[in-house]
């Protein structure tokens, strides 16, 4: 690893630092208009980020990348639109930062606060979707963090663009520029860089597939949240109302399914199975959706309409019209089934059966569990939260969907006369 | 490493995740048993373990153990009962888990609630005081949490036998026995593996000295809540009450020097120097401490009471009778040497202007930060939790004193009628 990219890491974090001290304590009207300010240019430079994102596009294309990944790469006069928007809607969320969570007094007369800080700075490395630039630098800097952008290398010219409008942002709202930093070499030797910074980088936020959050997490020494997988299901219960677990069902595998809170695995319980399997069936295959079932699923649905599921199949997030089917005995076996095969994502059971409901509800243990409705609502605008940084399959610090209070910490504020402990 | 090591390390993680999924959903009242019938059994065996911990004892003198660390090691009567006590006031706190945290209704309908769960298999890992095998345990198992112990192998006679009686509490309340695993074998191997055992252990929390700490982070993929360091320190301003400051600063030194919550510099604005370190140094001196100091210090003392300090004696943890001092000329030097020098983990200012005690507690980064009131309060007991596991100066997940709360993560529980996405 060459010495000047070590050097070129190290004063990013040594800056960021610094720009995180100030920022922890500017008043929120001073970074609302720096993201109202760096909106208003994101529409005035609509057509010059579209001329640069077009050079980005041609490349990747040429590059042979695939079609849906030159798509997310495009930047449309409607996407930029959408950038501009998500900026303002985050001005106008509550300021996270000096919200008092708790505060008592102890018999000895001291007041204890704990009050909610920023965490420092935070880097955030994702692929070539330029407009998450603007989404994660607006969330990070609200919730008072330096923030350090490292995207993927075919979106460097829209990213730097759009950077560079966000910093004009925060010099017209009188904010240290250094508080969004964007990382402008492709090298990949800058994320083990990043994942080793102990003490110097307070957390690491991937956004991305799979292969990208194992790249970070292979030699980690600083704090991750990260998202790996979501192997969601639903559970159709004994007892149940079959029209609404259609529908939820269809919704929670076809809606949207190349996303992470789509479900992967329909549980079916065999009192059921027989009236329910071919009904779904039959709306699933409109939708063109394939199956991959277990033996009685096949038995009952025709083993020529639904493929065998293997084992690994259990364990597939497909992100695709592609939808595992299994018949079980008891409410017990699906959630046995979620606990060995399932990502802790989002699970649903659909039931009239009250302590089914809080059965499952109770022993699954997934980041968002789910009764008689859609797994796709784990999602932080679903939830009211405004906004979404990510959804977090991890259980320290932040668990499900991630909005501004998760991007924040706390410290303790203890205000005394003279008390001394004995 | 041997692969019968690894074997019996699988072994204990597969064991310890099927007992957090029962423990997960067991009352509070069967949790509390639990906990006093393992009191009951350490009163009615404090002569046999004091038999075993006295062969700990002899073999740890034996192989040439500092006085203070067999200290530690031994298990007196008065000990014993605290243990038991220890648990029986574990006992006596409320259940975390199970606490709405916050619920709302979605204008959709959707009910959403976010629930406090168990975080699920922790390891503990510690030095030669078994007083730590039972409170930890207590925590871990109040809050739900499977635990593997692992202490250090001088105390592992004691271990053992404080083992064997919480697993008879455990057993006496209908509990499943792996609730509470001890790992029993000296072999250090066993940290690297249970540091990297990534998705079967929830979290790893060291207890000990900075080079436990370290053996476990150097090859952690598994989070771990740390705490590093306890550079503290004491800010005297410019406008301050002199007594409160030396009665603040005092038992911030003296009271108890060998704890992390304890100040190891103390900082003085140059306006109230020349009245408050005479008076100070005269009754450090009588507390026979030693005083390191910057010039300025020095010539107002005298070069021959006080030695200079040095570059590294300003990052040091003394955990002993030695205190640096420094005059600063503002608090901007105050906050800019707590921020380079200190550990973010307890700092104090005494002042009584109100200006000064506001940009302290908003400038100052720490797990706590006192005003007019000792370091020494940053403590779970001191602050009403009841008990603690250690403090936090990590900013992920927890920060301060880790207590019952802290031991456990959340999810949502999302309820609906067939709600589905648009």
């Amino acid at each position: 690893m060459s010495s000047d990219l070590e050097q070129y890491v190290s004063q990013l974090l040594e800056e960021g630092r610094m720009a995180a001290r100030s920022l922890a304590v500017v008043s929120r009207a001073q970074k609302d208009a720096a993201l109202r300010a760096a909106a208003d240019l994101l529409m005035r430079e609509v057509a010059s980020l579209q001329a640069v994102n077009a050079e980005d596009c041609r490349e990747a294309e040429s590059a042979g990348l695939s079609r849906a990944m030159v798509d997310r790469l495009r930047l449309t006069g409607k996407r930029i639109g959408e950038m501009a928007e998500g900026l303002r809607n985050v001005a106008m969320l509550p300021d996270p930062v000096g919200e008092i969570i708790a505060g008592w007094v102890r018999p000895n007369g001291l007041r204890i606060e704990k009050v909610r800080v920023p965490i420092g700075v935070i880097a955030v490395i994702y692929e070539a979707r330029p407009n998450v630039t603007a989404d994660a630098a607006a969330l990070c800097l609200k919730s008072g963090n330096a923030v350090i952008l490292r995207g993927g290398k075919e979106a460097l010219r829209s990213n730097v663009a759009i950077h560079r409008l966000l910093v004009q942002g925060l010099r017209q709202a009188g904010l240290d520029e250094r508080c969004i930093q964007l990382i402008d070499t492709p090298d990949r030797a800058v994320i083990d860089l990043l994942a080793q910074a102990e003490g110097k980088l307070d957390l690491i936020i991937p956004r991305g597939g799979e292969g990208l959050i194992r790249a970070v997490m292979a030699r980690a020494r600083v704090p991750v949240i990260k998202h790996y997988k979501g192997v969601c299901h639903t559970y159709v219960d004994a007892e149940v109302d079959l029209d609404l677990a259609l529908k939820v069902c269809m919704n929670a595998k076809v809606q949207r399914p190349a996303v992470c809170n789509a479900m992967e695995t329909l549980l079916v319980h065999e009192k059921v199975a027989p009236a329910f399997l071919p009904q779904i069936a039959a709306l699933l295959r409109q939708a063109n959706c394939q199956l991959r079932g277990c033996p009685r699923t096949r038995a009952i649905l025709g083993e020529e309409t639904v493929k065998a599921a293997t084992e690994e199949d259990w364990y597939t997030e497909y992100n695709d019209l592609i939808l595992n089917i299994r018949v079980v005995a008891s409410l017990d076996e699906a959630v046995a089934h979620i606990a060995k095969y399932g990502s802790a994502h989002s699970d649903a059971i659909c039931t009239t059966n009250l302590r089914s409901a809080e059965e499952f509800c109770r022993r699954v243990d997934s980041s968002a569990v789910f009764v008689n409705t859609s797994t796709r609502f784990n999602d932080g605008g679903e939830f009211g939260f405004g906004a979404e940084i990510g959804i977090s399959t991890d259980k320290l610090h932040a668990r499900g969907p991630m909005a501004l209070p998760e991007l924040t910490t706390y410290k303790y504020i203890v205000r005394g006369d003279g008390q001394v402990r004995a």
